[in-house]
């Protein structure tokens, strides 16, 4: 289903040139450095399917380009959560997606001061939202907010005792988000920020990851927003139960059927997570950067790696949460990046646990400054300086 | 001669009730919340100051305001360099100056990016460069940089056979600063970020900091931008043989005079660094929070420190750099913020090692953004969330 190029590694040496020749000790700007390489890889890959042109050796023009950023932030809401794994109930996703709604939330504040638009998509939480048309104009007058419905239904089922959903409803999940990224891209984003809402969505994604790794369900779990040490164990115990149903120990999880990757999601996935696997595919599949958030995303990105190997070099890993698991998995993630070797760590560790997107957007003037002294600073020949 | 406003603590249980009331699990913002406590505290102190209003309890109109951010990049060199102790010669500080001129350096690019203004003092490089007329227009009008030129003379001398220079040019170094300061204070700064070029000036914080703490010169000592093994022990023996003529071992380095900081200044300084401290000073004497840079800066931070310790909940850490000490010297700086707490780790981690400011310029989208939470974020009641 995914056709992924992988980045032009013949490229690689005149990039990484004229990075090492910008006025400043080789390697000084640390990690804006490989993330600099990764974006002219990847905006050369666009440019030149786009146009035909090759970057060779001798191109000096070869800028990146990242404009329109675009967040989009994907909710959906958890049957899981009748078990009482989250410090909130199901509810307080629609409640939270009202205040993306009227601008209230972190993720409103920090693309508004960073300058990013923002999407906001019901992918299927309890009750639907859009008959409220002021609501809706109001979203998109004053808090600038774009909302779209494209529901799989009013949350899934309790994945620790039947499948979450069905696979017709992933397949449909999949070609939602990419008609919505496809067009995103039409309209001009360079960028994309991914986030998400769902309270228990964790359970989620935990569930997943020990699915599609080979770590313990223990080792995939962490305190999502803080639950207590009986929330959690009860969090483990229902997430091993839906994995002896799933059956998946002895696959080789490296090398699934794309059947096999939809069956897990349709066990034991999230309408959100299903549309963020696809969007990650296609934004890769369009040679746009995405820019990875927290432990959610995270393993939506760890699907498609499964889908399509090369959507790896495309990524960029914005920041490391509290949640547990996030650093194993980002290490997963990173040791499958080939050409650019772009990560060993995430840009941020500020302790964040929030999710919607937060911490992609507050990673993204790091990757601004990264293009900007890639495109605007002065060669050691041009400014004269002789060390 | 400072005198600084401590925090004022009574506003502290407000300012952390309205943050943890935000619609977020409390300390889900993770650093970003400390961060916003210290300056909305900040703000708090300068608007009492100003306008005679007290933050009270009851008093939720207390916005942070962090407008027109001003980037002071202090240029100077060092007659330690006689003795090779940098991977470059003395004369590639004004090559550097001349490029931040021409807008070609990384500071131009990321202040450019983060909308920044940016201003050079040549506080004291080898050779004025003032007669180019050409030039500064240049630098005025193409490139947006604001030069000033308050030079303490010719480079130091070699700090390693005598004084860098005398307490007159100490004391005239920080007049320099101060009205520099002030005058961008009154012309609306109400952050400053502060950075720093000059060859070799890592040997001339290295020895302050030895200086002024109990920390031996090895744990000071790092390789700059790159220094060889051989160049390295140099580097050390060097300090140490200025540190044994200033003999100030025995001194209680938590309590030295005024008289006592100004001499070692004269005997270690760099003439970028005695202005920096000045700035420092003046900054939060007005109420300004400022963002350090890397190693060099903080050094500047820990004299200022020395000479008034209400300095330190001023302080914003933008980043810990790739000098060895720079964890150290931070680690200590922390220790000494008392309301605020704010800071456990400096903000950014991404192994800069370049200076100029780079690191600071990097780190005030995530302080806008802090503001930004602070200042426009929804609470739970006005949101409607019930968690």
């Amino acid at each position: 289903m995914s056709s992924i190029s992988p980045l032009n590694s013949k490229s690689l040496a005149f990039v990484q040139a004229k990075i090492n020749n910008k006025t400043k000790p080789v390697g000084a700007l640390g990690a804006l450095e490989p993330l600099a390489l990764q974006l002219a890889l990847i905006t050369g890959q666009r440019v030149q399917k786009r146009s035909g042109i090759h970057l060779t050796e001798d191109d000096s023009s070869g800028q990146i380009s990242i404009n329109n950023p675009a967040m989009l932030v994907f909710a959906a809401d958890h049957g899981i959560n009748e078990n009482n794994v989250s410090i909130a109930p199901s509810a307080v996703t629609e409640q939270m997606v009202l205040n993306f709604l009227q601008g209230g939330a972190a993720i409103n504040c920090f693309c508004h001061s960073n300058d990013i638009a923002l999407t906001v998509i019901d992918c299927g939480i309890l009750r639907t939202i859009s008959h409220d048309v002021a609501l809706r104009a109001k979203a998109e007058a004053t808090s600038r907010v774009n909302f779209i419905e494209q529901r799989l239904g009013a949350g899934t089922n309790d994945f620790s005792v039947k499948a979450a959903m069905s696979t017709l409803q992933v397949k449909q999940g999949f070609d939602y988000a990419r008609q919505l990224v496809n067009e995103q891209v039409n309209q001009g984003a360079e960028i994309f920020l991914f986030g998400e809402m769902g309270i228990a969505n964790t359970s989620s994604a935990a569930a997943l990851m020990s699915a599609l790794t080979s770590s313990s369900v223990r080792d995939c779990v962490g305190r999502g927003t803080g639950i207590t040490d009986e929330q959690l164990a009860k969090k483990i115990s229902l997430i091993e139960c839906a994995l002896q149903r799933v059956e998946i120990s002895g696959h080789n999880v490296n090398n699934l059927t794309e059947d096999t990757v939809i069956e897990l999601l349709s066990e034991l996935g999230g309408f959100e997570i299903v549309q963020m696997v696809s969007a990650i595919l296609t934004a890769a599949t369009a040679n746009i950067p995405i820019v990875i958030d927290g432990f959610i995303v995270s393993v939506a990105a760890l699907v498609a790696l499964r889908l399509d190997e090369n959507v790896a070099d495309y990524l960029i890993f914005s920041h490391v949460s509290q949640e547990k698991a996030h650093q194993l998995l980002l290490d997963k993630l990173m040791s499958a990046q080939k050409i650019t070797e772009s990560s060993s760590q995430a840009l941020l560790n500020l302790g964040l646990r929030l999710g919607e997107g937060t911490g992609a957007a507050l990673a993204l003037p790091l990757i601004k400054a990264s293009a900007s002294f890639y495109n605007n600073m002065a060669s050691f020949e041009s400014a004269g300086v002789k060390v």
